[in-house]
């Protein structure tokens, strides 16, 4: 019987991302249960016995939802089915102020999975994130309307992270389990529209494709990709030059092309202690103004709050 | 009778992004007869009798629609109802091989702006493009799927052209022409789905806006204004890499981080004599392939048609 085209793309995906993985290193992967991060699982151990991986299938538990620890004990008993090497299942309780569940269960989901890494000495950790996953995750930072790192999506890689699935459908990976007989579970989230990242998947994204023409999420994802470059390199210049300019000078600040010198504002900003997820652009807006605009000002307040003056020729924080 | 908001809104941007106009110099508004183009010719007439402007308003018969010219001479009347100091109807044909309908009717109406600007010596020329149609410039873009540049939208000002109401909604402009008791035109052609633009416009965005709360045409074009920033300083640090590199030796290429590497083939690729209608990231990623995953190829075809070679250290066309 000739291998699935699905499983087959699984399977490559997976093999390309981890070839850095050496022999007799581990893999974790992380598994939610649902269609991608099986698929992804079970690539995994496939290629980690040609490799010589040692390969943990690794659940987490958010006790968000009623019956989630007997589901994560059927998650740990399908990976051990699968093949996993060993399996783990750890709770974590989502207590992050200031952050929405969404984002509150992520943070504590790399928290978790950073620790099992650690414990393993793992080489790499994959994530089934999809093309999809990250279509829908540049369209919600579009509609942040917080410039190109909005729009830059997730990272194929990162640290240990890994996301081989990233160029492929979510589609692929429901049709690789079903060619595999691998039974996965639907997140009851993932139907409930109060969440904005639903409303993109079932609404948005349909409505795109069927207006637009079909490769809109492949379009999404692959401008992404390029975004993600353009911003790393933007980031990178504006660490050198505000370490050029730490003492934030007017006339040194102003000789910088706008898009650069509002990236060395900002560093400056959360240097001095103003919290990133309160920083707006607006606020970068606004300190520029004390250069481009500079008409005798007081301040400018930040989060924090800090406030920005200009004095004797430089920008100052107090 | 106090001043209605919305005119005030329209006179006000006007003001701003014209500031830069001497008394005594032509400002030419391009108008179509719809909403927007006819509160942006009210406002310019308004505030050139206090900048003491000469304000010449132009109208483009493209000839597509049956009764256009019928309708360039309504519009001709209406603009000089308004106080425009001059007025001009200009005919265009529109022939251009390889574009679409709406592209080659674009390209022949800057070029007519352009001959108008010259024959005044005007020092604007100023277009009625709304935040709307930032948005859905940029909408339009993001579906392409090519990179940061197509998410960038329109230019508020290049060369002598100025788009004052980037800023203002459509709404804004209709309001403004009904308190002025200005009648404004319909353009047929904005109803007609066979145009992805008007599927944007009257399907697309009222999804997002309904699926992901009001302000996303705000905040789509307040993304735009931040990566055209960012993709003007990376194109500008491209072409002074070109200028370095401009014999593209390899190794000097490779030191290059990877989004500006391939803005500098992109360059020489267009050097090369490549038409840039027809020159992809794709084509761009394979002649990174040359650089980065060397096995021996012996050329990447390019369109023109063009073939990239490395020989000799080097990257070479023929």
């Amino acid at each position: 019987m000739s291998l699935h085209p699905a499983v087959a793309a699984v399977r490559g995906a997976v093999r390309r991302a981890l070839a850095h993985v050496e022999p007799g290193r581990t893999v974790v992967v992380a598994c939610s249960g649902g269609a991608d991060s099986l698929a992804l699982l079970a690539a995994t151990v496939f290629e980690g016995r040609k490799a010589g991986w040692h390969v943990v299938g690794a659940t987490v538990d958010h006790g968000l939802q009623d019956g989630s620890a007997a589901h994560a004990a059927h998650v740990v008993a399908q990976m051990a089915a699968l093949g996993a090497d060993e399996t783990l299942a750890a709770t974590v309780h989502v207590d992050a102020p200031g952050l929405g569940p969404e984002a509150a269960a992520r943070r504590a989901r790399y928290a978790v999975l950073e620790q099992v890494a650690d414990r393993f000495d793992a080489a790499a950790v994959a994530l089934g994130h999809t093309r999809d996953d990250q279509a829908e995750t540049v369209l919600l930072g579009l509609t942040r309307g917080s410039g190109g790192r909005s729009l830059a999506g997730m990272r194929r890689s990162f640290d240990r992270i890994v996301r081989p699935l990233l160029d492929l459908s979510r589609d692929d990976t429901v049709t690789a389990c079903q060619v595999e007989g691998i039974e996965f579970w639907d997140d009851p989230h993932n139907e409930d529209p109060g969440y904005t990242r639903v409303r993109v998947r079932r609404t948005v994204l349909p409505v795109l494709e069927e207006q637009l023409g079909p490769g809109v999420a492949a379009a999404l994802a692959r401008t992404a990709d390029q975004l993600r470059g353009d911003m790393d390199l933007l980031d990178d210049l504006a660490e050198a030059a505000y370490a050029e300019l730490a003492d934030l000078p007017v006339d040194g600040l102003l000789a910088q092309p706008t898009s650069l010198r509002r990236r060395v504002l900002r560093l400056a900003a959360l240097a001095a202690g103003c919290p990133a997820s309160e920083l707006f652009h607006e606020h970068v807006v606004a300190m520029d103004g004390l250069l481009t605009d500079w008409h005798g000002q007081k301040w400018v307040d930040l989060p924090g709050p800090v406030r920005c003056f200009r004095r004797d020729g430089h920008l100052q924080f107090g």
